[in-house]
């Protein structure tokens, strides 16, 4: 209706305020009886998701450009240029797909802030040095092909093309019949040098997903925090065999039955990840068939497994092919991660409380883009913004408006500080 | 093409043979990939499985009627003058429908080889005494709404109807639902006092589910043997809840991880079922939000437990609820049915070798439609065909085709004795 009435959104409004732009978040995706969200990677509702950011960024005259990974780049200047002369840009920004059943947060809170960072700089006057873009990254989740950041690692050449293309949804649907479903050319997927070569820094602002700065700063609490390092982590598939039969003729001793070994991979997973001061997590299974009353032919579990110590998370993982009679098969590992240490301590300083003390720094078990791009050389910092229960991949994910502001506000100290 | 030759196939052509019926049926809801069948309740491949049966029934002249409850009935004669004359008819039949990756014998092989053997009667120039009918009973298996013999349980009113309409499959679709797709009213949906009073007796082939007949006559083995009773058994669901929680960030001793529950209901139902001389199996489980990285919010399990005593199969339950730490939730329960003493002794002497040594008298730890029949009071029997590895409820399901044609002809010997 608005239309109608003779104003042209695009051009004369100033751009949506970080209230407005959450409130068009809000509904897109989110399921209607649990509450929580499910934007799997090139889906209808993922489409949603990339098409309000290009909405966004075009209503802040910012180009987008679509990388050979299909993630999305929203550019103030001319970055190409930048790049050429020994100055290549700085980019905030996070990613919009959801776990199932995910959060608001884990995400699109980070793109959210940077818009709005970016906006309060332009409203203050302020003209960067360098060019200044807003990354969406594609499927940070991995919720749907099974490999977490795979936007980041496809742009970075982690992941290779070829294994991308024919990793499957639960339905059996590859990724490239995922992309071209969605109008998108799958031959074209791969490594992209001349966008990773735009970006100076990186730096992703993320609800926290624990709740280190609850307890920050002797217990007084922190609104925001810096990152320092992404502990290592990985996901393993165990493939459990059985013989299907039926359950109410077949004796217990002829059984081929494979749901006792996930049991054990279960249990063995939480005592393990104790013994081996690391976290490990079944949070996926598969059954077939999947009947009441037949015996299982075949379990596939997934493995999560992090912790402070890859020797320890190795340990783990051993331990748990070991109850379970089968060894786990990598699907993605990621070392750790320590993030630029000059730009992590240059934030923390930067983001102090003014009396000379420093912004709480502390790691975090969770895998994001910025510990990929760090990995590929790219000097990559993170900020979070506290959560308050700690809760997050579920709807209760969820950080306080002041928090969030006091978000914003950091990340354009940050922007206004690197750029 | 040979409808242009000007053959008719419905009217001059001669009923089909077993081996063409068998073949026909052999593609029809067969999953390409683990070569099982997936053959459910009020799907399309459900109504074209209906539609081979009331073609089958047509070759034969014989009229097709579907009960309240959507099983469907081929009548030789007019079985409701006879009902009202006091000599209801005879009655022989299976069901279509299968587990997930079910094997192709347990079902068909019954409507198959009761279509078999009223070709052999006709064949000789039999005429029965009374009406017979063939039956197809919907939804035996119960894999898409979990209630067994669905079909079978509607008619005879020991399911209600308001709840079987009201069930919901895996994506959430009511089976009211499901009938009005299939161009059913589901308010019609209830017991069938019309259709009872048609069945005299009843009489159910069934491909054995255990090897009860390789082992039988002194190890000799039987191709064929006579049902004594149905082991009681029963469906519960088990309820775990925990609290979605990231995988990488949420400390060990701060996760609401339904995972262990489930772990100890597999690893208590195994045990228990052996302490207490009975059958039990986790083989159905529904994982929320199932994702590699999220600690579940909820875990749904089933438990089906069976066994030669009714205490034995209860204490299994108890024990798997305490172990898990959840109040087991009944879905259907069948105490034992010990079929009709007269009709079992009758047909156990009619089948037997000849030299004076009854056919073999098994019981079965798989509930049918005969048991529940039976349970209505109907008398009813089944008989058995050999599986020589006693494997069902798997596409590895097997009987060899002697046995199969030696089911047809102690079937067409027990239908012309009975009718």
């Amino acid at each position: 209706m608005r239309a109608h009435e003779g104003q042209d959104d695009d051009v004369d409004r100033p751009a949506t305020s970080f209230e407005q732009m959450w409130a068009d978040l809000l509904p897109m995706g989110r399921h209607p009886s649990t509450g929580g969200y499910r934007r799997y990677a090139w889906t209808p509702t993922d489409a949603g998701l990339r098409e309000w950011f290009t909405g966004e960024a075009g209503r802040r005259g910012l180009d987008v450009t679509t990388d050979r990974a299909g993630n999305l780049w929203a550019w103030t200047g001319d970055p190409d240029s930048a790049a050429a002369a020994g100055r290549p840009g700085l980019v905030v920004g996070s990613h919009l797909d959801s776990v199932p059943d995910g959060g608001a947060f884990d995400g699109p809170l980070g793109v959210v802030s940077a818009f709005a960072a970016l906006d309060q700089l332009r409203a203050r006057g302020w003209s960067p040095r360098r060019p200044v873009g807003v990354a969406c990254f594609a499927d940070e989740e991995g919720a749907r092909f099974g490999v977490a950041c795979a936007g980041s690692r496809l742009l970075t050449g982690v992941l290779d093309a070829d294994r991308a293309r024919s990793l499957t949804d639960d339905d059996g649907t590859t990724m490239a019949e995922a992309l071209t479903a969605c109008g998108r050319d799958p031959g074209t997927l791969g490594a992209d040098e001349e966008a990773l070569r735009r970006i100076g820094t990186f730096l992703e602002l993320h609800v926290e997903q624990g709740r280190g700065l609850v307890h920050a700063d002797g217990g007084r609490g922190a609104a925001v925090g810096v990152a320092s390092a992404i502990w290592p982590h990985g996901r393993w598939r165990l493939d459990l065999r059985g013989r299907a039969d039926h359950a109410g003729t077949t004796r217990l001793a002829d059984r081929e039955d494979p749901m006792p070994a996930l049991a054990a991979a279960i249990l063995e997973a939480r005592a393990a990840a104790g013994r081996h001061g690391s976290l490990a997590t079944v949070g996926k299974v598969r059954v077939e068939p999947n009947g009441v009353n037949a015996i299982p032919s075949a379990v596939t579990a997934w493995l999560d497994a992090r912790g402070p110590s890859e020797d320890g998370v190795r340990a783990v993982v051993a331990d748990v092919g070991g109850a379970a009679g089968t060894t786990p098969v990598l699907e993605s590992w990621t070392p750790t991660t320590a993030f630029d240490r000059g730009l992590r301590d240059r934030l923390a300083t930067l983001l102090g409380d003014g009396d000379g003390s420093a912004a709480p720094v502390l790691p975090t078990g969770a895998g994001h883009d910025a510990g990929i791009l760090a990995a590929a050389g790219i000097p990559s910092a993170m900020l979070f913004v506290r959560n308050p229960t700690g809760v997050s991949h579920s709807p209760a994910e969820h950080a306080e408006p002041a928090d969030c502001l006091a978000g914003v506000a950091a990340l354009a100290r940050a922007v206004e500080a690197l750029a």
